[in-house]
């Protein structure tokens, strides 16, 4: 296997100092981060256990096909992670690369490891978070789950995602940008993403995406500021003209808190 | 194969006067009905040889599975129709006996028609249209497309949707219950489906369905009145209990006159 691309920028310019710079509402104010007390240890036993166990169980779990999770999702059986899943495993290919635009815990970019990673050694998995204990997170995740040479697939930065077009080469296009909006799973619920940042990162990534890629957002609206987020994503997704992309929307009606999936494919008019 | 159940009504008690009774908005008067003069005969030379063209194609036409319709909806390349019609594949089962609510040009009776004809004949499909030229379409339309047993298959009448549970028998639940709302394609384009009886159409339809079934519904929103009437569906998707129902709704959310599809899922608790 070649040996990995080097990161672009230096470590220095990606330490978590990036994580202050991008708070901007008033419930989660600029510099407002969980103080050092209330941060769990990474790894304690009991979460060490449960995390490899975790880690694990996703790396083994049976891949649903888009029926099955598409047809679960509508008689209630399946989430709509598990159709987003789904769907990406039908336009992701083995070597292609993708852009985990919140890694949370890693389930994601572990999922899309899963789908770029090939013996050639190409696929790539941008990860991103703006929290350095979601980072460190996935990290440890994708340590438990994989090998040494799968875990060189990934490259993880403590950065906003509205800065992915600093990370990701400009020469390689991303296939898949996911976006998985809301709270750390696990963490400080008062810590989201914002619509600010979540609209200058939906930008970004219309621009890295490559013809025919996807841009996939699964957004959680059951906390404060969770449907001003939905405000904007669907906003944004509405604005794109129709000739050049598809944007379409999944959600339950009834379950007035479940989250809502919006994919926007940009088309390949060559096809 | 033995001989399929007689009507539950007479054929008088479904007869055209039906027609009649159920208009009630300002923008569809009563009594309003297209004139003898402007009514096209039902199978010009021109429009019958379209007709026997369309039903062959409908047919013969190959059946996409659900992955092929969601990737291709997400990407653009396929109908929210045609999503509808996976997901149906998915659901029903030879035998089963189904609602198609809307006849219209009875593209969907002859779908719903080929999931369900099975060898013993224990399968129903059971259409009504409030126009009386959508049945006469449809009834031509299976007529150039499948033999005489699987027309016998196929109940047909000239009746609102709001009455379906006066024609289909109380002890033989419906696994599915399709509406396509709107005007009939190539008909007049100011007889529509209206809020109120769509409403009582979908509380009936509830009422019908097996435990496991699905009401599918496909807006269209383009023409005068279909916004109102995607609030009234919508308005009852919400209203179903989440414990016992899971409704869905799937739109392209950057083409803001795109049919939405929505699909409500009568849970099945023993499974």
């Amino acid at each position: 296997m070649p040996p990995p691309p080097p990161p672009i920028h230096s470590p220095l310019s990606l330490r978590p100092h990036l994580l202050l710079l991008i708070r901007s509402r008033a419930r989660t104010p600029l510099l407002r981060r969980r103080s050092p007390s209330r941060d769990p240890p990474l790894c304690r036993p009991r979460r060490c256990l449960s995390m490899r166990a975790s880690a694990a169980a996703t790396a083994q779990q049976t891949e649903l096909g888009v029926e099955e999770a598409v047809v679960g999702f509508v008689t209630g059986k399946k989430k709509a992670t598990e159709v987003a899943h789904a769907v990406w495993r039908s336009i992701v290919r083995k070597g292609d690369v993708v852009v985990d635009a919140t890694c949370g815990n890693g389930n994601d970019t572990l999922a899309l490891l899963k789908m770029v990673a090939d013996e050639r050694g190409q696929g790539r998995v941008y990860g991103m978070d703006i929290q350095d204990s979601a980072i460190e997170s996935t990290s440890s995740f994708l340590k438990m789950a994989v090998d040494n040479d799968q875990q060189e697939l990934v490259k993880l930065f403590p950065v906003c995602h509205s800065r992915m077009e600093e990370i990701v080469p400009k020469d390689t296009p991303a296939r898949l940008v996911a976006f998985n909006l809301g709270y750390l799973p696990g963490g400080d619920k008062t810590l989201i993403t914002v619509p600010r940042t979540t609209e200058l990162a939906l930008q970004a990534a219309s621009r890295i995406l490559s013809s025919g890629g996807l841009i996939s957002v699964l957004v959680y609206i059951g906390h404060p500021g969770g449907r001003d987020e939905l405000n904007v994503v669907e906003s944004f997704a509405s604005s794109l003209p129709a000739d050049a992309w598809a944007s379409c929307k999944l959600q339950m009606v009834n379950r007035p808190i479940a989250p809502v999936l919006i994919l926007l494919n940009k088309k390949d008019l060559f096809q």
